[in-house]
């Protein structure tokens, strides 16, 4: 078993949607990779919040497991705070703020006992951010890349040179064709795959996920869900029970990471049925083992 | 091994895709759903063309093990033809023009031999004629539906009446909505294992398959192209493949109607790789059996 480093955003989220709302709950990337890893294996956290941000949510984090020592604490500083309102199918969301507040200034700061953590997930953040990382993670041996249309739009040449030093990279169907170029995902899947990683996640919400790898092709189905509360935090849910899992084996093999896959859909759909983070609060490992068995049966059949 | 029926359009489409197009090419429900199935069983087709209809279609379908003495020839009459454009990105179509000529007075007929046909699929025609069709196939043991949005907008309680007699439905994400009321698709198709079919399948086009029935849901992928050159036709014949399949195998149990998906998605995508039915003139029972066993490696994992 190996640990897994997350560096991204911890961040407060004001949120609604038709099943209700919530006003500054825990949210931000690496606070959802985080508690989905902590499934798995022991996680490390680095990032950044304001003194405003509630000590109990670190205590939170740590009672899943995570070392939160490189979660930076800046006196007088506000947290980065997010509000967004979904529509009423679900399937689009309107920002209403993003205050950035000390997430503006974050310069993630490895603590020296992190450096060698053998898996590393960069979620999103400024690709000259993620190099730095990768600059101070020497000893990090599987590398797990997210990042957003924003950074893909005003920073490509950047964010080619993070993408070209990572292991597996995560993105949505709407980012790698704006990425590749390609619309066709199979072509988008593939083409990734000659711009570094090894690993190329495409993600694509309710439909499920693509993973392309020189082995070949997986396709795993959303977990059908009869009632979506809350979306946020599943692709950062996904990456991070992915990655999580992959450490918590220290194994990447090709049925490893199907496998991974798997644990990382099974954590996204739980998280999806309350707000915030409050599902995975709940969430028992024989719980995360059922589902895992429940994508078996919903998608094997005999040859 | 029994035998399936398939009643519903002869055609002939002129279609124009990124890919190229074709003028007044073999199309039609029946068509497609008789051919997909005509690789795992014989096939009775029920039909109207008129004596425009070249009789080399005709012959095409003898080919393929399809007794076509139950379609019939309108002497002065021309056939059912369909026009229409696809988008750059071939999520929409734009329908240019529909002549049903003699499809307009269709009144299905089946041959005394063929009411004790034991599979039958009823493809997409008026809900009264599918009515009058289960009337005459007094023999069927499992019957499989079609239909469409407009008879779900303007003849719905005919249309229930037809649910409520088949075995199995099949439907697209759009069609389930408007047939159920339900805008989630898991409680959508469970509401449809209450009207009356014991398996109901949601066709989500590129995004796969869902199965739902007593025993549970199955999830399929969609097949992952890296081109698709023409989609008509792939609904028809993922509905002929299934239908097909369980005639073949004379078996209608969980894990045949699980194999049944993957037959009838594998005979869809390859029907998307060329115009008309043309991929499946060349199609071959090793690449139907190839392409079951890529669906298995793209979605198996291990526990």
């Amino acid at each position: 078993m190996a640990n897994v480093l997350m560096v991204g955003s911890v961040a407060l989220d004001s949120v609604e949607t038709p099943h209700g709302k919530v006003d500054r709950a825990l949210g931000g990337a690496a606070t959802y990779a985080g508690i989905a890893a902590s499934f798995f294996t022991v996680v490390q956290a680095v990032g950044v919040v304001g003194d405003d941000f509630d000590p109990a949510h670190l205590e939170f984090m740590r009672s899943h497991g995570i070392d939160t020592a490189g979660i930076e604490i800046i006196e007088g500083g506000q947290t980065f705070w997010w509000g967004g309102v979904y529509s009423a199918d679900m399937n689009s969301r309107e920002t209403l703020f993003t205050h950035l507040n000390v997430f503006e200034s974050f310069q993630p700061k490895l603590p020296p006992n992190y450096r060698d953590t053998p898996y590393l997930f960069l979620a999103n953040i400024h690709p000259a951010l993620q190099l730095d990382v990768l600059g101070q993670a020497s000893g990090a041996k599987f590398i797990g890349l997210d990042t957003m249309n924003l950074w893909i739009d005003i920073t490509p040449d950047l964010l080619r040179q993070v993408v070209a030093k990572v292991n597996a990279i995560f993105l949505n169907d709407e980012e790698v064709r704006m990425l590749t170029g390609e619309h066709n995902l199979v072509a988008a899947g593939r083409k990734l795959l000659t711009m570094g990683p090894s690993v190329a996640i495409v993600k694509k919400g309710e439909h499920g996920a693509l993973m392309f790898t020189a082995d070949g092709l997986f396709a795993a189905p959303g977990f059908p869900l009869e009632t979506v509360t809350d979306p946020p935090g599943c692709g950062d849910c996904f990456a991070g029970g992915f990655m999580g899992y992959l450490a918590g084996a220290d194994d990447v093999s090709d049925s490893a990471l199907r496998r991974a896959v798997i644990y990382g859909s099974t954590v996204a759909s739980y998280n999806a049925e309350d707000f915030s983070l409050d599902r995975l609060r709940s969430l028992t490992e024989e719980e995360v083992d059922l589902r895992f068995e429940q994508f078996w049966q919903l998608t094997s059949f005999e040859r």
